[in-house]
């Protein structure tokens, strides 16, 4: 993986000098992730950077998986304090293995009630971790998207905040992102709607993300890339996009340059008053 | 002006429900300014929304000027706490027009010193009105952006934190932006270097406005742009982008488009193992 001193616009001096790490973010997973649920399936992308500080710089696995092959596929991206999420997905798992009586991420009926579950482990540990970071100024919150399906459902996605509450998607709204979004938001606004492709879909959340990691240095390759296909009920397609991936380098030079020949066919200002 | 529920993509329920409105951003002036040093002449570009809650939008100007024709052009923009900004504004041209003894923005030697007034009149009035905003939960804090030329200087641009330090652009840096400065970043970091001609870097400022605005209410038209031409010691050339502006109406139409044909001629993702 490229070092993060090399990464374009990102090492230049007034932005380094204008973001220094605060106590908050110097321990947190900075990161970007998105899901669509769409017409023919739904996609779930996530970058794996982990930053604590620029200087430390890992990679981590943001997307968990929850299968019932045949029954239920769960997809769960992460974004924010890294104990937080990864104490989340271990407690869901072992709840999970030791077939919980009050119910699991593997038994409960429907998304919305895995939503529920997710949310109140969250809150779970934001209570036993929290007074002791926050006695350190370290924020324990994070945020998630879950989506997928179980038997008898559709598709449905949410957006669980570090409050442990969440909203679905809709067809008016059928994407989210979580961490570090705005970057590559616009390019989303502008293509996806319900009815995008799925294929479309996975080009656009590429193009996102290449956005995102030409301006913002915590995001990074690899990125694992998710395609479910709607009613399917298998494990999904996994891809995973490294700095070698042919498709996704033709993506970040054409795009680049479809923006710079855009950019110039467009008329200049013109400054008569 | 469009009213902001109506804006493309800003009235869906999953996004206006992830942002409610904290009692910080409630009483916040949330905008979006660029500036850009260029081997050729200056630009500066401020929205002029301030929003105290969605339902509460008013229009403002951000830009101020500083002038002694012949002898300087000083352009301040602002982002954040709108009593903070314009108490500095205030006090920086009560002291002007009293000729402080110590030293004012109008007769100061350098640009150096005139950011380093911006920061100390801002810290004055962080001192005075801090301790009665926190006791409510309100950032006193704002950003500036502070550019122009000082006759025997080149022209010069910094940017001015909250806390009063500051840093300036250099050629490998030649842009600042403050306020909601994520969505339109991209365009920029593609598009800007020191020799870009300043008509080019208009309509990139302007697109990156309208990246901006698309996907974010509280940064609205009309947009003040300032053209100031190297070595000219005047006041610049004003103009102010409106919804009714034919050239911004054609950028936004045209980006749109070019955008949309860029990513339908990229071509789509291969799930192939």
């Amino acid at each position: 993986m490229a070092a993060p001193e090399t990464r374009p616009g990102l090492s230049r001096p007034g932005f380094t000098a204008r973001l220094p790490l605060s106590p908050t973010e110097s321990v947190c997973a900075m990161t970007y992730c998105v899901a669509m649920n769409l017409a023919s399936g739904m996609l779930f992308a996530s970058d794996s950077r982990t930053n604590a500080g620029v200087d430390h710089v890992s990679t981590f696995r943001k997307m968990q998986l929850f299968e019932r092959p045949g029954e239920r596929l769960l997809v769960l991206l992460s974004a924010g304090n890294l104990a937080t999420t990864q104490s989340v997905v271990s407690l869901l798992r072992q709840r999970a293995r030791e077939e919980r009586e009050s119910g699991h991420i593997l038994n409960v009926p429907s998304l919305y009630e895995a939503a529920c579950l997710v949310g109140e482990t969250l809150r779970e540990i934001a209570h036993r971790d929290g007074p002791a970071l926050s006695q350190s100024h370290i924020e324990v919150g994070c945020s998630f998207l879950l989506g997928g399906q179980i038997k008898g459902e559709a598709p449905r996605l949410f957006n669980i905040y570090p409050q442990g509450n969440f909203i679905e998607s809709t067809t008016d709204t059928p994407y989210f992102q979580i961490g570090e979004a705005k970057y590559g938001k616009p390019i989303i606004d502008r293509v996806i709607q319900h009815h995008t492709p799925v294929e479309d879909a996975a080009k656009c959340a590429l193009i996102s993300f290449d956005s995102t990691m030409k301006s913002n240095l915590s995001v990074g390759l690899p990125i694992d890339m998710l395609l479910y296909g709607r009613d399917a009920l298998d494990g999904g397609t996994h891809k995973r996009i490294t700095e070698h991936d042919a498709y996704f380098q033709s993506l970040h030079e054409g795009w680049g340059r479809a923006l710079r020949e855009a950019f110039a066919e467009l008329p200049p200002m013109s400054w008569d008053k």
